[in-house]
C-alpha cells in the first residue's frame, strides 16, 4: 500500500481527493494537513465521511510528509505550492500538485498572470498531467502539475484535431459553463446560494487565467501558435462543466469524419467517451466520475465545427484526474480506484 | 379600458401575460380560452392569482373573441394560431401572436423550418415585433408576429453593430443559454426535476428554430446576408436566458466605441440597459422583468468581440414583450405595466 | 409623499424594502444607509435595480434622518435599532424596526434570548406589527417592531384557533421550513452553494430564538401560556416557508368548522387566503408576494389537526409586512404598494 | 457469480439497481426488462452508464427469468409485482420486490389501501426487509419486500425507543420531507423542473399510503397499537429524505439516554451512523449512499423528544437497502457494493 498526504485536505479538491482514495485498493491515507482545521477530525468537517476516516488534520510540516509518506497531492491555493514542494521532491516524496504553479514550462507565461515563480528550476522535471496526452510522460514523473478544470475540458476535443491539422488554430473559440463548485468552498457572494440560484453570467471576460495555459498546451501539441477566444460562464448547479468550441475547419469533413479521429486519438482510454453522431454531452452523464464524455456537429448553416465536451470539474476537472496521475506514476492501471459510474442525479 | 383576451391561457407564457395585465391600468381581461381546462376557474389552474382573478375558462370560439375583446394574445403551438387568426382579425380584433406563424415575412423560410403556412397572404400585414426596432410600425399593426426569446436576446446587440457595419456578418457565433421554462408547460423527460437539475446540455445543435428567424431579421437589418451560427444549451433553473455572442470586427475599436453605438441606438428606450464598461449581465438582474442588460468586451487575445446580453425569457422573451407590443398598438407609452425592477433572487 | 429612509440598504430585506418601496404611489425614498457600501451607488451592489434609483449610500447619521425623512425602517443586526431608535423617535421620525429589538413587551424575555436591552423604556410604546392581528394599534404607533418570518408564519393560523379555544395550547408543534434568504445576504458555510442545494436539515433545534417570540404572542392572544415546540429547517431555495402545525383539538371538529373560523377571523384581509378543504399551500404559491396562505386537515388516523401556513420570508416575513405596516402607520390602505400577484416561478 | 434480473430496469430505483449491481463483486446482471424501452440497450435510455453495460432491454418473460436468473429485482409499480412473482418463486428464483406488494403481512390492510391482493398466500411467506430490524428473517427468506422510504426514515429512530417503552406510542408526529426523485421518472406536473424548483409543500396530507406500512411494522415491533400522523412534503431537491419526529417521553431522559438506547440498538450495523449530542442530520450528508443518519434533542421547551433521520430515498429508501438486502440472501456480508462514502454535492 503505497501512503498518501493530502495538502490542504479542507477544500472541495482534497474532499474529494479524500472520498476517493478512501476506496482505492492500493493506496492509504496516512497525512491529511489543514490550516484552518488544524487538530479537528476529517469527519468533523465533513460529517459524510463519518465511517470511513478517524484522521485528524495536522498543520503542515515537511518532517510528516517525509516520515510518513509516498506520495502527497498539493490542493492549496496558487503560490504555496512552489513553496514547499521543492523541499518534498528533494526527500524522495512525489508530488501531485493541483496549482497552477507547475502547469507551465515557460515561467514568464506563468508569471505573467500569476506572480513571481520562486522554484522555475522545476518547470523543466514538471509533467503537464493531461492523462489521455502525456501518460508516458507521467509514468515517469515526480512531480505533476494537475490540469485546470476548463483547460481539462476544452482541450481534451481539441487536441487530436489539431494534431491532425482539421482545424484553423487561429479561428478556436471555447464557450465554457462551470458549475459552482469551481469557486472552491471559500466564502464569497459568487456562491451565496441566493446570488448563484437563478444566475447564469459570464465572468472574467477575456482575462480568465486558464487561457494562457490552453493556449500553451495546445501550441505544443499544434506546433502552431494558438491564440483562443475563452469565455468562463457560471451555472446555478453544484458540479459539471461544459464547453462548446467552435472552430473552422481547414478541409471538408462530415461530423463521422471528426468523430473517427477523435476514436482513433483516444481507443482504449477508458475515460474518454466519444458519442455517437447526433448525440450531445450532458453534465449529469459524467457526474461524480472521471469521464470526459465528447460529441459534435459540423453547423450546416456556416460549416463551423461545434465540439462540445463534458466533464465533472471536481473529478477529472481536478482530483479524479489527480488520482488518474497517481495511478500511472505509481505504474497502476490508470482506472484504479475511478472505474465507477457517474450519479447522473 | 380596452379589452382584452387571452387565447391558450394555461402554459407559461399565458399565465405569465395575465399576472402581467391584472397589473396594468389601462387593459382589462374580458377572456380566457383553454382547450384543456375549460369550465376551469383560472386561479384553480394557477393558485398563485386567487385574488386576481375569477375568471372561468372557456373553449375558443370566434363570436367570443370578437364580442368581448378588442385585441387578443395567441399563446398557442405553432400552426394552430395560423387558423384563427385570418378569422379574428376580419372582425376588427387586432392580434399579438407568441408563436412562430406570423414572425416571416418570407412563407417559403417557414415552411422548410415548420410546415405549410395556411394564411401566407397576411405575413405581408404583419409586423414583426422586436420592439426597440420596429416601434414605428408596430403601433401601425393590426398583426403582430411576437419574436422568439433566443432571436430577441440574440439581436438586440448585433442589430446596431450591424447597422453601422462593425462587425462581419459572416462571423457571427450565437451561444445561447435558456432557462427551462422555455419548454413551456408541457411534460417531458428535459424538463423533469430530475433530469434537468444538475444538467447542463447543448440541444438541437445546428437544427433549431430559431435561427432562420435571426437570419432573416439580421439580414433585413443589415442588407447583407446573414449566416450566423447559433446553438442553444439548456440550464438547470427556471428563468433567465444568457446569450454570449462572438463576432470579427471590421475595423479597429475599443469596448467603449461598441458600448457608444449601443448607447445611441437604444437612447430612451426604457428596456435596454447598455452596462458600463467591464460590466456583464446576470439573468438575475434582469429576472420577473422585461429588460435586455448587454455588456461587451473585446477579447485582448484574438480581437474578436463579445457581447453578452441577458433577459428573462418568459418576460422580454416572450409576456412582456407582447404586452409592449400592445401598448405600442394601443398608442399607451410602451412601459405601460411593465415598468417595475426586477426581482433578482 | 411621505420621505421615506431604509437604514442598513443592502442586506436582503433593505433591498426588498427598496425595490417596493420605488413602486409605492404614496412615498419617496430619500435616504438610504449603509455603513459596508457608504459611498456606492445602491445600484451597484443591486445592479437589478438600474433605471429605478440613483440614491448613493450614505453613513449612517441621526441628522440625516431627522432632516430628509418621515419614517424610517431599520433593517440592521440585533442590537444595532435600540441604540439609535430613541434618537430618532425623540425627533418626530417615526420607525418600523425589522430587528428583535422591539417584538418584545417584557425585556426580560428579550434578554434572556438576546442581550442586554438599551431601550426598555421603549418596549412599552412599541407595537408588535403583525397587522392582521395589531393593525387598530399599529395605525396609531410611532414605533413598530415587525415580527420575524417564523414567527408571523406559524402564529397566523394558530391565532384564531386558540382564541376560539379550539386547540389545547400545550399540544402545538411548529415544523417550519425555510428558503436560504432568510439566513440573509453575510455569507457563511450554510449559505454556499454547493452547502445548501441538494441539502435539507433542522437547525437550532430547541434553541432558535423565534420560539419565545411566537410564546410571548400566543400567551397573550389565547389568555393562557402557551409552550409550543418549534423546529426550523433549511429547504435549498432561495425564497419561501412554510410552517406546518400540529394541535390536539379541545372539542370535536370538521375541516369545514375550522376553516371557517380561519375565514371569519381573516374576513376582508387581502393578503390572507383561507384554502378550500383538502387544498394545502405551496411556497411558490405565495412567492415574491406579502400573502400568506392557509390550509388545514384534521388528520382521520390521530384527531390531530394540521395547519399549513406559507409565506414568501422575504415579504410577507419581513419586508413587505413591514411596508404593510407602514401603510398602516400613514392611514393608507393596507394594501397600498403590495397588491401585486404572486410569481410562482 | 450469482445471477441478477432486474424486472422494471428504466424507473429511477430500477436504474439505481443497475449502476449498484455493476460495482458489486459477488452478482452480476443477466437481465433487464422493460416494457417501454424493450429492446433498447439500456446505456441509451441511460447514457451515464455507457461503458459498464452493453445489455439490452427485453419484455417481461418468466421463461428468461428462469434460465437467466437467480434472483431477481421487481422494481415495478404496485399491483403487477403481485401478478408475476407467484410463478417466479415456483421456478425457485428469490425475489426482492421494491413495491408495495408485500410489505404487509395482512392482505385487509393492503387492500383497503390499495387494491385486492392477488397472492396472499405468499404474504406469509415474504419477510419485510428493514435490513437492521429483520436481519435475521431476510437470511432465510425467498422473498423480501422491501420497505418504503418513508417508513425506512420513520422507523429507525423510533422502533429502539418504541422496544425500550420509552416514548408514548400515541403521541408519534412524523413530519417528513422527501427530494422529487421520490416520485419517479414518470412525468407529471409535481415533477416539471419549473413547478418543483423554488416549491415546498405538504401532499396526501392525512391519506399517504406510507402511514398503515409505519403503524403495521411499529406496532409489531412495540407490541402495542401505534397510530401516528404522518406528513410527507416535496423538497425542490433530487434525492434525500429527512424526518422530524415528535414523541412524548414516557419517563424522565436526556439527550445523553436516548442517544445511547440507539446506539445500543445499532451496534455493529455500518449503515446506520448516531449522531453525538446538538449534531443534527443533514440530506447532503447521507447522499448516493446506504446511510441513515440519526439525531435526537429533547426539546428544552416542552420536554418532547425530537428525532430527525436522514437517508437517500432512491439508496436507503429504496434501491440500497435492496441490495443489502440481496447480500443477507446470499449470505454476503451486508456492506458489500455498498460500502463507499456518500457524495455530498
Amino acid at each position: 500500500m503505497t501512503r498518501i498526504g493530502v495538502i490542504g485536505a479542507t477544500g472541495y479538491t482534497g474532499a474529494e481527493l479524500i472520498r476517493m482514495l478512501t476506496g482505492h485498493p492500493d493506496v492509504k491515507i496516512t497525512l491529511l494537513t489543514s490550516r484552518q482545521y488544524s487538530g479537528v477530525r476529517f469527519d468533523e468537517v465533513y460529517p459524510s465521511m463519518a465511517g470511513f476516516t478517524d484522521a485528524v488534520l495536522e498543520p503542515y510540516a515537511l518532517e510528516s510528509v517525509c516520515e510518513k509518506t509516498d506520495l502527497v497531492f498539493t490542493a492549496l491555493p496558487h503560490k504555496l505550492p512552489m513553496e514547499i514542494i521543492p523541499g518534498i521532491l528533494k526527500n524522495g516524496v512525489k508530488v501531485i500538485d493541483l496549482s497552477a504553479d507547475f502547469r507551465f514550462k515557460d515561467a514568464a507565461i506563468y508569471e505573467a498572470y500569476y506572480q513571481p515563480h520562486t522554484a522555475p528550476d522545476l518547470l523543466d522535471k514538471s509533467v503537464y498531467g493531461l492523462c489521455e496526452v502525456y501518460a508516458d510522460e507521467i509514468r515517469k514523473a515526480d512531480l505533476v502539475g494537475n490540469p485546470g478544470c476548463y483547460p481539462t475540458c476544452a482541450m481534451l476535443p481539441l487536441i487530436p484535431l489539431l494534431k491532425e491539422r482539421m482545424i484553423d488554430p487561429g479561428s478556436i473559440i471555447a464557450d465554457s459553463k462551470s458549475g459552482v463548485s469551481g469557486a472552491g468552498r471559500s466564502l464569497s457572494l459568487t456562491t451565496h446560494f441566493c446570488e448563484a440560484t437563478e444566475s447564469f453570467k459570464a465572468y472574467k471576460v477575456g482575462s480568465h487565467r486558464h487561457a494562457p495555459e490552453i493556449e500553451a498546451i495546445l501550441s505544443r501539441e499544434s506546433g502552431q501558435s494558438v491564440g483562443l477566444t475563452f469565455i468562463p460562464h457560471l451555472i446555478p448547479m453544484s458540479r459539471g462543466m461544459l464547453t462548446t468550441s467552435y472552430a473552422v475547419l481547414t478541409k471538408k469533413a462530415t461530423d463521422r469524419d471528426i468523430l473517427e479521429i477523435l476514436q482513433n486519438y483516444y481507443r482504449k482510454r477508458f475515460f474518454i467517451r466519444i458519442l455517437e453522431e447526433n448525440r450531445m454531452p450532458d453534465t449529469q452523464h459524467v457526474r461524480c466520475s472521471n469521464f470526459c464524455d465528447i460529441g459534435c456537429k459540423i453547423d450546416p448553416r456556416s460549416g463551423r465545427l461545434i465540439l462540445v465536451s463534458a466533464i465533472d470539474n471536481l473529478v477529472k476537472g481536478a482530483s479524479g484526474q489527480a488520482i488518474q496521475n497517481m495511478n500511472l506514476m505509481l505504474g497502476l492501471n490508470e482506472t484504479r480506484g475511478l472505474d465507477h459510474p457517474p450519479y447522473p442525479v
